[in-house]
């Protein structure tokens, strides 16, 4: 028997993976999840046929997510995480010995459980005592919050289904209040060449409501069209630099001060892009 | 009638993009050489099924390519192509003032007839006086050069097929003689996520023949995995700095000083990769 996932990226553009076994599926509340082993890209998680998470690219994706916004802070204390369910931003937050509280908030309680069964890889975070872990609507839970978090992280779904009302300007500014003075926030905002147009959108959205925003991107080979932009908004600190350094006993495969730096750098069409009115 | 092109990036693992028309095909004495034109990519050019270029995605290829070696020597007037039988690395490296002579070394004739038929975005360098078009064996080409390029650019396929003997050492030390002194080299050289291997082999054939050698990498969504390497040789310059800086007027969309610099910036694990013997 021979099984492939196929995922369709954008119509008329398709990317497939040979299956060498179904670890875990189940219909959830909110989405279909299905954890398969394969070949070349490891064990990876799905949410409704679209690949979230797998073994060979995760680190990119959850080490520049986290660590650029956790390293231009000069001492984040408190976090919070908004999704990331399957546990990767939890571990590279917490790799960060200022770090007291690590909250995360995932509508799917299902996806939790799931990384705690079956991905090894991804779920060392949640058996960390600064761990906090909260299921329900990151909306509402941010909406309730006031100046409490140094760092805000934002690794949702794409922006439709269950992850679309975490791309809204009401849900920035709730963030914006959340935030400590001179908290900073992060959040994954899709491919800037496929996509162009909806990454101008968020990221327009965020820089409407903080005084600082930029773009910055990393390649993430099982993401559409292998390259992904996130966005670093700041009440203080200047995203684009570190303020501190990993310890080389974290043992980062991605991340260091260079790739910070440089991840700001976006070319001349991206620039351009994102400046068109 | 629906029609879907689809490319095995690696065993298990594939990547398709749906039709909309067939431009051209021909069975020429090296390869299958097919034009198409998508949805997503726009025109593509694949040779033996294999993605070689895309309207979408090979300005960020050709400019990495070229402009990385070009910017790092301080006065490049002869430049050698290799490859490229497409005419993207030509059109950019006639950009550059100083070149009075750029030579493009294909050893398929159909693929730069195709290109002057059908790809308008990238043939504009066949028209130029400075352009000097050879259709023969690159190898064969480079053996008899002695001191003759300022750079040479290695812009081929594969390393299986016909491109597979630009990837020999015995290549790059008839590319080094070929170099005048203070000459650069630039070559593809895969993609270090998936094929880590593959890369370190190439880069160190490289590194034994050159005093320095740099690896490199831009996204490149239409190539495996979506993130791609370079490798800067040079016999006297500074790979990773800029000498001059393109101007405005080219339109450049990728390339900048800042993403020069930046694309030497590769990441703990790629590093450790490259280093592990």
């Amino acid at each position: 028997m021979e099984l492939w996932f196929t995922e369709e990226w954008l119509s008329g553009l398709k990317f497939s993976v040979r299956v060498k076994s179904i670890v875990f599926t189940k219909k959830t509340r909110f989405q279909d999840l299905a954890i398969y082993d394969t070949e070349q890209l490891g064990r990876i998680l799905t949410l409704d046929d679209v690949i979230q998470t797998t073994e060979i690219d995760e680190y990119i994706y959850h080490e520049s997510l986290v660590h650029v916004p956790l390293f231009c802070h000069p001492n984040p204390e408190r976090v919070l995480i908004i999704g990331g369910g399957d546990g990767g931003s939890l571990r590279e937050a917490l790799r960060h010995p200022s770090v007291k509280e690590a909250t995360l908030v995932d509508i799917d309680g299902d996806v939790v459980e799931a990384s705690k069964n079956y991905l090894p890889q991804w779920n060392q975070g949640f058996s960390d005592p600064r761990a906090n872990v909260v299921i329900g609507d990151g909306l509402a839970f941010v909406e309730k919050a006031r100046e409490e978090y140094d760092a805000i992280i934002v690794d949702s779904t794409d922006p439709v289904g269950p992850g679309e009302s975490l791309f809204t300007e009401e849900f920035y500014r709730n963030v914006r209040r959340a935030l400590r003075p001179g908290g900073v926030l992060s959040a994954q905002t899709e491919n800037p060449i496929l996509m162009p147009l909806v990454v101008k959108e968020i990221f327009h959205k965020i820089k409407r409501v903080f005084p600082i925003a930029d773009l910055y991107t990393a390649p993430v080979p099982t993401y559409p069209g292998g390259w992904w932009s996130f966005t670093c908004a700041s009440l203080g600190p200047d995203p684009k630099k570190p303020a501190r350094e990993p310890r080389e006993s974290w043992g980062l495969r991605y991340y260091s001060p260079a790739i910070h730096e440089k991840s700001f750098a976006l070319g001349p069409k991206v620039e351009r892009d994102l400046a068109r009115s």
